[in-house]
């Protein structure tokens, strides 16, 4: 493979990628037909094929049946349509089951799985990795030359987790790799607590049940265990395709934010990242969520263009009410998706099911075909993409960074905490959502990511600081950034044990204590006097969680006026050399903290990427000749003043810097300009 | 047995049966006597014996114990009091589930329950089955004679569900015979999805724990299959009894609604329909709830009388509050069920037990014996029934039909839909409401029953809907019927598998899309001007659910003037000769919901079985000499002008034409005029 | 061992008690000497050492090391501090797990938890019993003779709760020594209810899952055993160690208010009561809480001084969000302690853990060591205690007896009652609050105890009443004493078997029937005229339960004025000679319930130890020569008036009688006076 799949992968296709996860053995022959012309009606390019068919390929052990899909194949190169062929590993065939017990997971209580529903192997078992290679070896045998594979795809949104007897010898294996002795284990783990000192390997089991909750440091090394077992899955089947095809690019599909898999160690492991992304139309913030969601796919391929590999025409079937995307949404969303770095505009699925669980998730192709609203407008967006195919491979920076850290998840909503209802995602969100409505470019990173091109870094609750990370964080603020980090971070190492003062020296502050507040209780904090983090007399309320905290160096720039801590610092902030770091000792109502995030963004001088009205995300991407401003209404009807001229390339109307721009409610323009460097 | 055992059982017993549960195995013997004379002080004239006595009856494997039996029947029927004698299978002895644990059922995760509390056999054990076989075998030769035999009960409250083996096995078997060929049900499961596809019929089992949820046809199969297997142990039962006592009738007591039985299949299979009947005084619509579940009874025993055999005098104790039957409460409901159809009234139990889960259940005789209320009102209760006794065996006729399908409810309910919080049972009470507030007599049906006799045919979102189910309500309609139908009908077949358009021809619409509502969230409905369903000028609320849908043949009469579907269609009405089709694509507020069916009505010329007072309930019954009027007032103090002459059975009181009778809060009438062919 | 260990052991430490729990296998040996020095620092006179120990005192079976618990014994000795030893019991190391599955605890749902967190041990395995008795043994051989040791401390927080089969078969032993045979068995479990009866002992079996609920007198029986197969455990390790060291007292650590155990049956067990205590600084309540918790310590030691062994200086983490004590507030639940009759004063732990599952538990030195808040305020209190050092074996007495009966507790929260979501806590709690409130001295009991010495005895909701426990009551009347009992009280016999009018001779009537409440729903009742219970004109409110009651002998004071039972009773009094019954037949709201208690105490002649202002906590303790008032101010800042001359121990200020001293906001005073006969 050469260097940058990604990019051959563009080249092969040309633009902005349209299609959808395609099923044709859930379907009669004769209904492939009219699959290819409606296909091409809606301006199809590529078609994800295979995900679920292992079953159908492969009815019994070793017996296969390729003809039907060396058909759907010819048949789809014919109609121009080229081919993300996956692999099936997802969900094995019931024989394997069967036959061969052992290869189906075994739940956290103890019960192995039926089949009936998918993802119930267990990823350790030898005849699941046996059975699974094979048939990704006869795929890519068989169709590794066909013209129209344009990309693998291996297995399907990765989530396993599995406590059987296999699993947990392997685990066992990992953690004397990773230790190498007993007493190193029993040391970081901090075995000495309840009497939990291991005195043979035999005594070391996976997190199954114990009596109230385990150890938290052996939680957390399951996590990192689990997250590498897939990945080690993933790779082994990466590496047998491109040693077979190596020319094609090879991806697999990550999805949501689970916290099974750290997709920081992902990002370099596919030749292009792919996402699918599912925002719930009946959340208000869902357009955030997947804003964040897609900045994260855009930093874990290093900035490289991603693809949307699934998205919903419309409802999805699987949360308790599934809401449908109304007129115009669902091609607001995916204008987002490309304005944040996306290449590909791809559905699950191309036609409904007509069985099973999923028969009322929405498709291109609904259960009501070419007649409503659905196939209207996606068929529409089909055809408008080639409009902005000069988007594809254009490129966004970010002169922010915010810390997404897996690690850290894992380890911040462990057991036994403060607060036991704390959650990282939730909290993220909540530092992001500033940043978001201001239209600020940022990146998602981790502080062992390269940090040196970023001018500010977010760093929320970063309760688990190794010693890396703390050397990075001191790094970043020693060069000259600026830092705003929230409470309950550098708490704890690596293995989950608390190391006193750990941010001590960042923050210029001593955190003596944690005061967690009652959920619906608030204090209020006030600026103090002479300082410019927060303008002079400002207030603001707190709530969730108070440090008891004293500074050490640090200038206290608010500080709380009621409640037991009256008149103690609740935000410091540092100066070190030319960088700074901000600290809050509490969580600040959403005005106050965008107030002081405000002031670390001025004092760095990062700017928007665009200077919208509320409710109007931007998004700016640079290709080697054009600058694309993505405006994407999310609010009602407005108007946006351009700041250059430029051509809308969705109406082709051409505007003059300063002019004002029509934008109605669910409106999308993207206005190409020439290249400048960037702001 | 000849061709009615309703009427045979009615001949022995004359009028209104009065009685109870009697578990006289709980009390020595110096307390038998005492009982016999309280029935007789009480008018009780049948007891149910042996329900839970199988460990006093069979202590040990094959060790029978008759004498302390033998004595209760003859003390009973020396007191002129009959029996329902009980099969004891509902809780087989502990020494069964001890020397053959095979015998216990197992739970949907695995686990084999213990004994200590009832229902916990497997129904596929061939030792339970034997055993159970055997001791109703020995009862019905050695009281088959008896002269205090009314009436045998088998089992109690049929609600078997086990996952064991032996049970999968058979699962196995019945799906072998329902589909003859692997690849059959593979297609109609549509495995083609996730890869679920069998290639041995080994691999195929219950819907046992899955990652995530199972597919929803085998689910529906199970469904299926498991209320088949305890109808199949019921038949068992009763046609050795038949073999045995041909001239003894046989029944089955059934229980609220729960969906694990198909009641409809049972009610051909019981010589008489039995029903269990506990409705909650802490609900309102207790009473509403308590009249459909009658209506169904009397439905399904074909409109044959039915015997209240279990109700509480008081409160029950399995509920989190158990609330007392206000005074006069009990004795309301009693002639409510009689107004319904029921030819007894009959409780559990005669004597409250003093030990164990049930002993703070009421009881004829409680706990303070002859001294308080729950006496007082139950032997009144039973000295005054003999009063209406001319009213057993009477019948009632309905015009108006209502949809209550338990394959539908098996489905409608199932996993991955738009609305996962769906409740079937509320949503026919919902449409049942108006129907009982009015007191337009109804009958309970499913759109396989003989719907030839009903003007009028109501179906709450028939979700399900098979050929013959579609072909059923065409020739409804095309026969001059009117029918009223709500959103989310006829989405699939009987494999759970979508029918694009499987409604469309009848409704005259195509549902494009299904875009369900946040819980909180109206929309506002408004008659289309210059239709005649809803009054011009009428404007109503909706929640819940909108159909995206155009008219195709059908005019629409109301439409949205809010939300995303504003000027849309919200109820249609298509004419078919000299039938009608109304379609509601959205839930409407109660009183427009009323409105839209008032009109139905109207169109159908159904009138009430009498014009009552809101709070009113009336019942009219038919014997070929005698019409009945009930009048049950759930509401305050009133007064029921009379419709024609008749005289007050429990008063004695003779009324004429036009006057008001009064009826006090939770009074009842029952007006006896000369039978007229019926209205 | 000499009878009252109490005494030996305050002797052994002179004065109150300060220290805490002490982990120094969690630190390396550098820290230890820094430990003592603080430990003096702070007045730390003892300190707990081993409760979690065993993995490092015998990382293998049989292999032991105890150099350094040897090492640590010898510093703290050196450095004046005492040592509560404890037997490591209650975490065995996981070789015991690995090498012996049995010895782990299996959970009621059958799954055999592992190791990694504590309490995991099976208490009936051999391995287990013997092995923790192997240790315990070693422990007093090498240690019984170190002049450290003061305190033996076995296991810790006794609550196992394990269904295995070794547990399964030593109930069927236990149940067959109780009961004799299994006709006996079988007619007090009323095992002919629900096909119950067994026919072998092997049909017998711990309550491990049924279909629905078990019998509830099985279930009771399991209660009684399970506690006592725990104090069997604990009664083997100390009449082990009195064997071997017989002049070291032996306790062990209970804790909060658990159903598993019945601490009435412990306080004789113990050779002086100790106590953990974790009242939530989140709730209002947790002050009276803690209030009733200390009452029953001290009661089941018969009066002795007490034990606080663990405290916490601040936050706990066990609960979803856990708050800091505020400035003030530890010691404030300090000198409540001792107030109630604590003679020591000791925290969880000394040295915050860095790892584990209580790494943010707080601590005598916390993560910020002696900086913080916390180590000022654990360390004033130990520098401060000396001055109350007469305060050691002290005692109080009381007029007032509450009854809290674990009996009852199992029987009363059973399944299928009236209201299935009572708790019995909290209506204990309920009667308990306005004597707390008044500053009553209460003792807490069962009707077993010897009441001889009180006057007034409140029972609240006594649902079961063994055949003792009736006379018990009737015997207290009938001597002069004044009861109060709550409805729900006579129900059943010690086998939960309804005994109808059980409690009818005490208080003079007949209940026929039970009315449970909405939630939400109140009645209100008034004062019947000419009753001098509650005031006439009288009125208040009551909720959640209404008795329908005939008054038999009693006297109706107040009466029902809406709701079904308008006009019938709600409160009744019977005299019975000199004594008298008040009886509630319902729940009255707080303010109308303070009332009739009052008037009862008034009635006794029962005054408040001392006459404080609200929100001020009083006790008072007496020793050979002096008087001790505590002053507990729970409120805001006040002033006091002192009924005698004294002098503050905390301040050296004496005040005479009459004069107001001032009580700040969380403000202690301890009047030391001379000793005068109790009030």
């Amino acid at each position: 493979m050469d260097v940058d799949g990604t990019r051959s992968f563009a080249e092969r296709m040309g633009g902005v990628v349209f299609g959808g996860d395609y099923n044709p053995e859930q379907w009669p022959r004769e209904v492939w037909d009219d699959d290819v012309r409606l296909m091409k009606d809606a301006g199809v390019a590529m078609v994800t094929v295979g995900v679920f068919s292992w079953s159908m390929l492969e009815p019994r052990d070793g017996v296969f049946e390729f003809d039907w899909l060396d058909d759907v194949l010819d048949r789809l190169h014919a109609g121009g349509i080229a081919v993300d062929l996956a692999t099936p590993n997802a969900s094995p065939p019931p024989w394997m089951a069967e036959d061969h017990p052992e290869s189906s997971m075994v739940d956290r209580h103890g019960v192995r799985v039926g089949v009936g529903s998918r993802g119930h192997f267990c990823p350790s078992s030898p005849v699941y990795r046996d059975r699974s290679l094979r048939i990704a070896r006869r795929l890519a045998e068989r169709y590794g030359g066909h013209p129209a594979l344009a990309l693998w795809h291996v297995g399907n949104e990765y989530h396993a987790e599995c406590f059987c007897d296999l699993c947990d010898e392997r685990f066992r294996g990992w953690l004397r790799e990773k230790y190498g002795s007993l007493d190193e284990l029993n040391r970081r783990w901090g075995t000495a607590v309840w009497s939990q000192r291991y005195s043979d390997w035999s005594q070391v089991h996976l997190p199954r049940p114990v009596r109230g909750r385990v150890n938290p440091a052996r939680q957390l090394d399951y996590s990192r265990f689990n997250s590498g077992v897939q990945l080690e899955l993933y790779r082994r089947e990466r590496d047998l395709l491109r040693e077979i095809t190596p020319s094609v690019p090879v991806t697999t599909n990550f999805f949501q934010s689970i916290s099974l898999l750290d997709y920081h160690r992902w990002g370099a492991e596919v030749d292009v990242v792919a996402f699918d992304t599912y925002p719930d139309p009946g959340r208000a913030d869902a357009k955030i969520k997947a804003a964040f969601q897609y900045d994260l796919m855009r930093s874990i391929g290093g900035g490289r263009p991603w693809l949307v590999l699934e998205q919903s025409s419309s409802a999805v079937s699987q949360w308790p009410r599934n809401y449908v995307k109304k007129p115009g949404r669902m091609r607001l969303g995916s204008y987002q998706a490309l304005a944040r770095g996306a290449d590909a505009v791809m559905f699950f699925q191309w036609r409904a099911s007509r069985s099973g669980q999923e028969k009322f998730h929405s498709a291109m192709l609904p259960h009501s075909g070419t007649a409503g609203r659905t196939w209207r407008e996606v068929s529409a967006l089909g055809r408008e993409l080639p409009r902005v195919a000069g988007v594809a491979g254009s490129r966004s920076s970010a002169d922010v960074a915010i810390v997404w850290d897996y690690e850290n998840w894992w380890a911040v909503e462990g057991c036994f905490h403060p607060v036991n209802d704390f959650s990282y995602p939730a909290t993220v969100l909540e530092h992001y959502t500033p940043l978001w409505e201001r239209n600020i470019a940022v990146d998602v990173v981790t502080l062992t990511s390269d940090l040196s091109r970023y001018r500010v870094l977010v760093v929320p609750n970063q309760y688990l600081l190794t010693t890396d990370r703390q050397e990075a964080l001191h790094a970043f603020v020693a060069a000259g950034g600026h830092v705003l980090v929230s409470y309950f971070s550098g708490i704890v190492d690596g293995d989950d044990r608390v190391v006193p003062g750990g941010i001590r020296e960042v923050i210029g502050a001593h955190v003596h204590e944690f005061a967690p507040m009652p959920p619906d209780e608030t204090v209020t904090v006030r600026a103090v006097h002479g300082q410019d983090l927060v303008p002079s007399g400002f207030t603001g309320t707190a709530r969730n969680w108070q440090d008891d905290m004293v500074a050490e160096g640090a200038r206290v720039v608010a500080e709380y006026t009621d409640g037991f801590l009256r008149g103690q610092p609740a935000v410091l902030d540092r100066q070190l050399g030319d960088g700074s770091c901000v600290y809050l000792g509490t969580r600040l109502d959403p005005q106050s903290f965008a107030v002081v995030l405000g002031t670390v963004l001025q004092r760095a001088g990062v700017t928007p990427v665009f200077d919208a009205p509320a409710g109007v995300e931007a998004g700016v991407r640079i290709g080697p000749e054009q600058r694309f401003l993505f405006l994407v209404n999310h609010g009602d009807a407005t108007a946006v003043r351009l700041d250059r001229d430029g051509t809308d390339l969705l109406t082709g109307v051409s505007w003059t810097a300063g002019r004002s721009i029509p934008l109605e409610a669910a409106g999308v323009a993207v206005i190409a300009s020439p290249s400048t460097p960037a702001r």
